[in-house]
């Protein structure tokens, strides 16, 4: 454990950016400096002190004066924290179409609360019996079979932490306004989750393959009847049939009893509720992989079956409608992911991107996985504008937002990963900005979170 | 990806259990043996299947008939999962005195769900306002100081994944018989969270720290007013103030709003709703480090301090009260963790002991953290008795319960880490025993999940 000599709190980025490597020194991050000095509360010299240890002092709170509430079965957050909630954006007509963010704002790590999980929804969350639940795989398969949940948790488990992601996440960002929403409210269709489940190519295995079989159809036991196709390579490489969630059984809202999950790629392909594999030599042109998840480019083609959701980053602290209270020392913290693999580098400006500093990433760093990092900050009270940018393990930078809108044009819609812009102004105060407005950019009309969802 | 070979489903130790490197083959695991395929439903030969992939079949069930419920701002469990709870024991006269305990037989992965982490309370779980609610910092420092909660979400945060074990956890293990309950209600004082907080050496170094002091006395703001002495190495190597678990604020029951955090240690050391720290020169003896956490041994000499929680590791599938159905393959799994570091090993037996096989171990694997390991296993119907044995990184190996029984001696209580025994008959009922039983075991009296808390 070494202290921190003053001259180590230099910035290595202009407008006050720390070194990383301080967040390793064992958390004796200030040394002697004691930069946070002024908003603690000294007690008062001279102020007498009760020398007794057991006693309670200084005078104690209401609730040490009574017992407190007694054992529960099932925990709940305290009543203080009911501001920590999901933010739903549903059909007006259809109150079970539509979204429900997560608050990443207000969150910390890396792990999303099973409560506060991001939810899309088509038809509202189906209350399934799980006895009655069965999965059938059919279609160019050797042995067509109905699986029940019981058989499937006879199976070899396996568990990984990773991210799922909504494909239109962000997509106020295609808007020509910069969004007020808080940065949950705006990012927040992406959550992270310790899953546990039995590899698809498993259960592929037990029921045989035809060579033909180039293509799953996945469908939900929800009202909607959710289906989309899903490529063969990723069903054997990586694909789960996800059981579990954070530990205990998966959440109704995100597919109990059985979910699929294709770590790294479009959520809406995580199929929940999944009732049923159709292998088969094309894909079906769903829905939701023609009329959305379709886009027309500048060049006149359109992009489809755009799968991965590419590296993307954003601080989370301070964020969109938070108020700095006083110049001083700050963390900087956001999550960074990449549906190719691991994230290699986040870097942070909080000069609008004249200077980029290292952020610190909290280990573990896992694939397709929130990673979060965090890098120090002496704010001098002035404006400031913070930006963070991931790459990924590939090589993968994430872009500036005139590229994004340059390449992908006006009909940009989903897959919108591009750098988040916070502005300080003098008082403190955040919001959301594009400092690299272009000419370009048109107005893309209701696209928005509140736009009508279908 | 490659199939797998009928010669490597060969057995690795006696009575049925597979190579673990069947584990990390993508999934294939089972090659074309089909070793479920008895308990799977195939579709009957030449039923006629419906081509149109976009329909729904075979019949729908009644959840897809109608709208399912609209989004909601904190989720919950399902309905159907209302058994997988916390069971709390508590001291009938002071219903706020007692445990509850983690269902670990009922969870996979490593991370436990922040409604299910176990209870210890003496006295209730207080209400706490977290505006009123501050840490004092004195004794044996240079600037005695209040933290309000606003101040240390000032300070730069970090986050660890570890677990949290009840010095106490496992400890019916010390019965003369074997308990009847279900592993988690036996050993399910231990759970498992992402943590996020300041570092404790963070704060120390803000208030400065003199030379004399040696120990730190926590005290919680709980109406039993819990305190206890905490030597400063461990503080100022990797304590952490906690202010969230799982991402979200910390819940009422695990120290809403701060709670210490000390990885690896006694639970009962890692303080809830902690108000004060007073650095002082010696500890304070306090009741929880006297009458309690202290035993005598055999040779005369009292243990006292035992702080660190050692390896340890059990089967949480099969497991007590589990009932095989059927011969066939299984997944043998559980939990391994070390308060010393990360676990090197873990190995299992199908035979008592005569041979053992090495499990599989979850990625990521983390100090002082949850480890999950898997094995395959094979079982051939007739009585089985399963083991598991974990290995940390230092070396330690998990003892067999008569040799842990006979260094600590009839008046062990804490620190209960021996290897748990399982037993499956021929008709696949999985028991506790005891299969070292030995002579000098005398009855501890009334030492069980249901003596009296005090």
């Amino acid at each position: 454990m070494s202290n921190i000599q003053a001259d180590e709190l230099r910035p290595v980025a202009g407008n006050g950016l720390l070194d990383r490597r301080l967040f390793l020194k064992s958390g004796l991050v200030f040394g002697t400096a004691a930069l946070l000095a002024p908003v603690v509360s000294r007690v008062a010299a001279g102020a007498k002190e009760n020398q007794g240890t057991n006693t309670i002092n200084p005078a104690s709170p209401p609730w040490m004066h009574e017992p407190g509430t007694p054992f529960s079965i099932y925990g709940v957050p305290s009543p203080y924290e009911d501001t920590v909630v999901r933010f739903p954006t549903a059909n007006r007509d259809v109150p079970g179409n539509g979204v429900s963010w997560t608050p990443l704002h207000k969150l910390e790590g890396m792990i999303t609360p099973s409560g506060l999980h991001f939810e899309r929804h088509h038809n509202g969350v189906p209350r399934i019996d799980p006895a009655q639940h069965k999965l059938l795989v059919h279609g160019l398969v050797q042995n067509p079979s109905f699986f029940t949940m019981e058989n499937l948790l006879r199976y070899p488990l396996t568990s990984r932490i990773c991210f799922v992601e909504c494909g239109g996440n962000s997509n106020a960002g295609w808007n020509k306004s910069p969004a007020k929403a808080e940065a949950g409210y705006f990012h927040g269709l992406a959550s992270c989750s310790e899953w546990t489940g039995v590899p698809l190519a498993t259960v592929l295995q037990e029921t045989g393959v035809n060579k033909k079989a180039k293509w799953l159809i996945a469908e939900g036991a929800d009202a909607f009847a959710m289906n989309i196709s899903i490529p063969i390579e990723k069903a054997m490489e990586d694909a789960m049939l996800a059981l579990y969630q954070n530990g205990e059984r998966l959440r109704p809202e995100n597919g109990y009893p059985l979910r699929l999950i294709l770590p790294g790629w479009e959520g809406i392909l995580s199929v929940k509720w999944l009732r049923r594999l159709k292998l088969v030599d094309r894909p079906i042109m769903a829905r939701n992989e023609t009329s959305k998840y379709t886009e027309l480019q500048p060049s006149g083609k359109a992009r489809m079956f755009t799968f991965v959701m590419e590296a993307k980053s954003l601080i989370t602290s301070p964020s969109a409608n938070m108020l700095l209270k006083q110049p001083g020392l700050y963390q900087i913290t956001g999550l960074a992911w990449s549906g190719r693999g691991k994230i290699a580098k986040v870097e942070v400006t909080a000069d609008g991107g004249k200077t980029w500093a290292e952020a610190a990433l909290q280990e573990p760093v896992l694939d397709k996985c929130f990673t979060r990092f965090r890098v120090h900050w002496q704010w001098d009270g002035k404006p400031a504008v913070l930006k963070s940018r991931a790459t990924d393990d590939t090589g993968y930078v994430q872009p500036e937002r005139n590229k994004l809108v340059a390449e992908r044009g006006r009909h940009g819609f989903f897959h919108y990963n591009a750098i988040v812009t916070w502005q300080v102004d003098e008082n403190g105060l955040v919001t959301h900005i594009y400092d690299d407005q272009d000419e370009t950019t048109e107005d893309t009309g209701d696209i928005s979170i509140d736009a009508g969802w279908d």
